[in-house]
């Protein structure tokens, strides 16, 4: 238990069989929505349901029933338990003695419901401690992973599919799942998720250890009330950072802050100056709010690190240069000064053009009037030089959509993916326009092709500066010379 | 000249005639094109086109094409000029030869582009001072008013329809402009847009103190990149606050940005922590990303101001309860103690429901298991208790909005509707869900009935405490006692 390669885990997110134990009722929040969504996003593994009344229901959704957790024939990887609190810790004890090494326990009810539903609570705890069987929550969704369907969420979703990529997401609210989110409007390129609830055995560090060895998780954004084991958490941090970025959020910062968490997962928070100190130490990326906690990993995930802080910035007015400065000054970012040969290369694209930011606005306009073949061949051109100065380290380029841009936007994905591949630096995109749909769907086709698409600017700026501290720490603590 | 009672600026919005002088060619960033706007967003009043080869051209658009300024009969209200930077001196004397009391300078090519450019600039400054007429960029888009459909832009857009309302924008950029956002999709409310562009002669001063006046304009939310007579803005600025509120997102705040700045507007900042502590005694909110510039006005337009800063949030999940505590400890606000009476309210709804924050989720789930006929009965009832407890002076409500909740908009909009209109305190909204489209959907229905709509919790809470510190001081500035 509590191995630090992370295999005490792998049933939780890579289980053969599943046994899913509460009501069959045809409603969500039950066991038969486990079972409903576990189909619904392609688990192909054995599911057993698990309910007093088997007689009364036969098969469910092509899942035999059984009365009890021992009268289930073969290995059981992964329970999933949702029944009434005080029926949990029996079920549980089930689980162990039939040796399923991995208990979600998705009921409500349990430390965040008062004294009583704490000592469930730690009755849960001592089952998992005494048996070796590692429990999840309880107060969770559970677990999620793209590779193969797992989902163990009890709540109605419609959302159709997720895509399957780097991005591990894992936290202590079940605000996190794709049952709350519209993770496939996005095409949000995730690899597993798991929402710790009340965090009765298994912890963010059991979690962090885990994904430092999964091989489909290149990025982890790890939502935080509280820290079980501070100690074990921050070593479990610095191991999975050594090999690759963390992004955090505490909640629970400000003292009204830890007064709600308490009351909502029974968790203590500490001391969030130490905790800031102590993150950084371990080199893990600090964001504070939920809307970075989603899109600070995306350039993450899909482009290279910066190799150094100095950012290059395109955009189409003046006054959106400014904000990119501001931005670039407040995330750690130097504003890149262009070389000679950048300058003369922009100069050959128009005169208008100078130093950095680029505001490409009033050349685009021209060459919008001259109605040239490629009306992005200006902006090609420019982003090209800028992207192959040596003095750049990361470039943020802003695009505009419309309605009028759909057609337009093979074009546009195609050249971003060009400039993209011809560097090994990071590249994002802010976009803008009058209206949401076009932008959304030129944000999705772009980052289908591995391409970070914002819609403010500030947190296109942002997420490279994350970038670029992360790379430095990332050397400092592989030792290398930065 | 420079009245303090704004009427000098009021040709500027309400003209009866406008003349646009400029190429014909049927392209945007043209007069042309300027035409083509006037008539899209459905401005009545006539429109005269300059353009030195009227006989080329007859009419275009419906507006007859002089060859010259002083050939238009009858008296101009506004000039809109975008010719070559060279010969828009000229054609600015020859307006205020005629007497026209307002000019907009749209093209670029002034002090933004050099010294040639600035000089020019001077001479534009120089006909405004020796005249009286006014004279409005040069760099700029112009101006919008959504009473008349005046939008004096040259871009294309494929904006439909700007929605009437109280909010006013200036800036010193055309990327707040309705070409550039999607204001229709927002259905956010528009009085009037300025772009300020290089500010030769009209200043944000002068514009605050006609939107002082203005009775379409509830708000006014002001992009700055500097500050051009310090003394009178902030007079203006106090004006303004002592009826209605301002708010302000500066930015060349740093000095990478300021550096930015120069070279778009030819601007100077000044040290920006002396500029934070003026707004603040001139009562203006002052936000700092441009996300903020458009969602914090929303909340102080359309809901009354509260009479304190204890804040009550209602949400589905305990974790989203203590990022709202978070977000009000950092926004000035206090988590609201419920009164007994209302914990006894509360209570009847729910055994589960406490203190503040109120997490709901778990009672919603509840009443959806059992059917009931209207699935926000909770919520409706928690929402109104938590409304009506006196020691309450604002809340944020969230609701979820999918695919499948769409049928259900016009309950939940009567619902929110009916909540807001029982009490004399702010509410607003957070929505999250799984589908973008039905979130914006319902945001939309929201916001026509005059309820904020959010997608982060944040920034929900944020604008009802820079709404909260806006009360507290608008008391000050009219010297009562707060």
């Amino acid at each position: 238990m509590n191995r630090k390669d992370g295999t005490d885990l792998k049933a939780f997110f890579e289980p053969e069989s599943v046994l899913v134990a509460g009501s069959l009722r045809e409603v969500p929040g039950t066991a038969f929505w486990v079972i409903r969504n576990l189909r619904h996003f392609g688990y192909a593994g054995r599911v057993h349901a698990v309910n007093p009344a088997p007689e009364k229901y036969g098969k469910v959704l092509g899942s035999r029933v059984y009365a009890r957790v021992p009268d289930i024939p073969g290995p059981v990887d992964l329970a999933a338990v949702i029944t009434p609190p005080s029926t949990v810790p029996a079920l549980v004890e089930a689980c162990a003695e039939k040796g399923v090494p991995a208990v979600i326990v998705l009921s409500e009810g349990f430390a965040e419901a008062g004294s009583e539903g704490a000592a469930l609570q730690h009755r849960l705890r001592e089952i998992a401690r005494r048996s070796g069987t590692r429990v999840m929550g309880p107060n969770t969704f559970g677990v999620v992973n793209t590779a193969n369907g797992l989902a163990t969420i009890p709540p109605f979703t419609d959302q159709e599919r997720m895509e399957q990529g780097g991005v591990a997401f894992c936290s202590q609210t079940g605000s996190i799942g794709p049952h709350q989110n519209p993770v496939s409007d996005w095409a949000y390129p995730i690899s597993k998720m798991c929402d710790l609830g009340n965090k009765c055995d298994v912890s963010e560090a059991d979690v962090l250890y885990y994904l430092a060895e999964d091989a489909h998780t290149r990025v982890a954004a790890l939502h935080l009330e509280d820290v079980g084991d501070p100690t074990r958490f921050l070593e479990a941090a610095r191991r999975f950072t050594a090999r690759k970025p963390l992004v955090i959020l505490k909640t629970g910062r400000t003292s009204p802050g830890a007064r709600a968490a308490r009351s909502h997962t029974g968790a203590m928070a500490g001391d969030d100056r130490i905790l800031d100190a102590a993150l950084r130490q371990a080199g893990a990326v600090r964001v504070n709010t939920w809307h970075e906690l989603w899109e600070v990993p995306k350039t993450l995930v899909y482009q290279p690190l910066p190799p150094g802080n100095r950012l290059a910035v395109i955009t189409f007015t003046g006054g959106q240069g400014v904000i990119a400065a501001d931005a670039a000054a407040g995330a750690g970012l130097e504003m890149a000064a262009f070389t000679p040969s950048t300058l003369r290369g922009l100069a050959r694209v128009s005169p208008r053009l100078g130093g950095n930011p680029v505001d490409i606005g009033p050349v685009m306009s021209d060459s919008r009037s001259q109605s040239s073949a490629n009306p992005f061949s200006a902006l090609e051109k420019t982003a090209s030089e800028v992207l192959a100065d040596s003095n750049v380290d990361c470039v943020t380029v802003t695009l505009y959509s419309g309605d009028q841009i759909v057609p337009l936007f093979p074009v546009i994905v195609d050249m971003m993916d060009g400039l993209a591949r011809g560097v090994s630096k990071p590249l994002n995109v802010w976009i803008y326009g009058t209206s949401t749909r076009a932008m959304q769907a030129l944000a999705r086709r772009l980052q289908e092709r591995g391409l970070p698409a914002y819609f403010d600017l500030e947190t296109a700026v942002r997420a490279l500066g994350h970038a670029a501290w992360y790379a430095r720490v990332r050397n400092r603590l592989r030792g290398t010379v930065s």
